[in-house]
């Protein structure tokens, strides 16, 4: 089964925010076996809305909207939708009620505005919202054809999607699915990568391949279409273990494994506890590893130390060290790590101290120069690297280097 | 100047990645004059990629992509855009030179699949690319109808558009622009804020008015379509001014700005010096604060004190406080941001401490539950907040609320 989806919003045009629902759409409909042959977005304007939902529908049949179903004024959808199957709108009693229902519980009377919201073109069906006030609307005519309209705030589309949505696309599904796996590695070029991979897109079709490089490295994502279930997923493993000899050591998991996780879970096993000292990511690798629930059993804390004289208060880097080889360095980089190590009592431990920029560079350290240190136990690595990129990058690469640096090391030492 | 774009990947349709050039393009276009009707996304596949590139030309006679010039065989927008206009694929002794020359500096052998990058469409303009191994594309027929490639690793998006696209296209423009201003909120509720600013809609036409929600606040956008730069800029000037007389203390800045980047410039100009003490956020505090290039004149540094026995050690919270009262307390907040001040000698310290979830709930302090505190040289504020979302937006709206509080002890203490 294949759709299209069309998200609504003069602010996703113009960039001003980023189409989140279009990928979580996309995710979730592949998931349950329906390909988006395409995403559209248009501005909040009823020509275009029109045009693009009535050519999506021509193409496919079946048509996902999202966004302008709220009660203000930039809310056209439902209206266009209507004209364009030619079923009037008319105010639906229920929605009503569940409509004033809400505002009660709420304890503020209704606005006027939200009147129209209960407005319905006719003979749609209801899909009701429990977490916002405009419900979602499955319209459909005598070919067949089928728009939906979901509203634009995510964890209200979220929620339709999986209550209403999906279980209803489950019954129209041919039994094929779109599935995809990957393979996740860093710390190698795209192209080195491809040289590696060499030719295995001809030997695995109708399977796919594609090559996405990020500041986390680079994924192998393969993807599975049209396939019967058990079929997709005996292919997808095969072609995923090719994939992951070839990567070698440079794969560090697959599908959506976070490198900091999967660092995490190695500790734990190792009843190792871990400390961070940070100078140029100013945090971002505690943010990283933090952001892993259950983080809390392996990791202890650490040190931002932004300013010099921080590494040598809070991490007792000896001053004179600095003043020697300059903050971003070797000795300073490895001192950062055995005081964090020291200063937290954990046996484990990362730093960082590098150039982000976009000042700070010299002809021998330009902007992106970052130095690295892990330490476990005795066992200590120390690496420099110079990232090309914007400060951001710089700063995402730099934390996603350290906990590569981590994961090598473990690996040398099971 | 309207103009349709169309982003190239798999992984965008199914969701894998989320699409930021689509509106990375559509914010720099918009401040060029250039309106985006339409974005679509369409699969790595050749009759997908050609069908949507024709289909938006039909309609607006001018295309930007993104994606599919990477040197892989999912690769294949340069190749199907070609053969739309029916212009042979030829070897570019130029890109090819400066492909060799690239990897030569790197040290490295060009491997062969990299050849196929010097491949462009006959009579196509080579837009030079020094961020990656894809130059961008510009080909025109005889109708005068464009469509521009760009690759889809945003960094070299970005840079190819500043640089070379925008450029060329505002010597097309007619004069007209799409501009858009905007009032950020935090602290206050969209409801709440839309009760304030009232009925101001119907006063600005032909400016329109969105509430934009996020985990950083409310923003309010308003935008002028189709008016002249000097009188678009006129007006959403009046209209801004009146929008953040309305929004108060609740506005903490305009357009682009960052809550870090302005309470850093807050600090900056007391001559202050700021240390932080995170749990529950492990580091994103300190991330968000150092993401602002020159945060080092302001920023020292500080304690990520995710375990309790660091709140102990290394920011000299009495063991007693939390055992009294729990790490999630006002009590254990204010002796953090105490300690950090200490510790780090800084006149100036934040403190968050909080229950991110999915688990460590409890009744009384359910998942959500964060305390804030902020020290400025004697002055302390401490603010409870329970925050609604999944664990990453519970600690970016901490990091947010953290800030926010400092703001408004800052607006106390001129």
């Amino acid at each position: 089964m294949k759709l299209e989806v069309v998200t609504i919003g003069t602010e996703l045009v113009l960039g001003q925010i980023i189409d989140t629902n279009g990928a979580e759409l996309g995710r979730a409909l592949a998931g349950a076996g329906v390909e988006v042959v395409r995403r559209s977005s248009v501005a909040d304007r009823p020509e275009m809305i029109r045009a693009a939902v009535a050519e999506a529908l021509e193409r496919t049949g079946f048509v996902i909207t999202t966004g302008g179903l709220g009660p203000t004024r930039d809310d056209m959808t439902k209206r266009e939708v209507a004209e364009l199957f030619g079923k009037p709108l008319a105010l639906d009693a229920g929605v009503l009620r569940s409509l004033e229902e809400r505002f009660r519980r709420l304890g503020r009377p209704m606005p006027t505005v939200n009147r129209t919201q209960a407005e319905v073109p006719a003979g749609a069906t209801v899909l009701p919202n429990p977490r916002g006030t405009a419900p979602g609307l499955w319209v459909e005519d005598a070919r067949g054809h089928v728009v939906v309209m979901l509203p634009g705030v995510p964890s209200e589309m979220r929620g339709l999607l999986a209550e209403q949505v999906l279980p209803r696309l489950a019954a129209r599904t041919s039994g094929t699915v779109v599935r995809s796996r990957s393979v996740r590695t860093t710390g190698v070029a795209e192209s080195a990568l491809a040289e590696r991979v060499g030719t295995i897109e001809e030997s695995i079709a109708p399977l796919t391949l594609a090559y996405l490089p990020s500041t986390d490295g680079v994924e192998l994502r393969v993807t599975a279409w049209g396939l019967g279930a058990d079929d997709a997923d005996r292919r997808l493993a095969e072609v995923t273990a090719q994939l992951r000899e070839r990567a070698g050591d440079d794969c560090y998991g697959e599908d959506g494994t976070d490198l900091a996780a999967a660092v995490l879970e190695q500790l734990r096993r190792r009843r190792a506890r871990l400390a961070v000292a940070e100078s140029c990511t100013g945090g971002l690798l505690g943010a990283r590893i933090t952001a892993v629930p259950g983080a809390s059993d392996v990791f202890v804390g650490g040190v931002i130390a932004y300013d010099d004289d921080v590494k040598t208060a809070a991490l007792d880097v000896p001053r004179a060290l600095v003043r020697a080889h300059g903050a971003v360095s070797e000795e300073v980089v490895l001192a950062m790590a055995y005081g964090a190590q020291q200063r937290f009592s954990a046996n484990t431990a990362l730093a960082i101290t590098g150039i982000a920029g976009p000042t700070g560079g010299t002809p021998e350290k330009p902007v992106g120069t970052v130095w690295f240190a892990a330490r476990y136990g005795a066992e200590a690595r120390a690496l420099k690297r110079v990232f090309p990129g914007d400060r951001n990058e710089i700063r995402a690469r730099s934390a996603q280097a350290s906990l590569d640096l981590l994961r090598r090391l473990l690996l040398e030492k099971p």
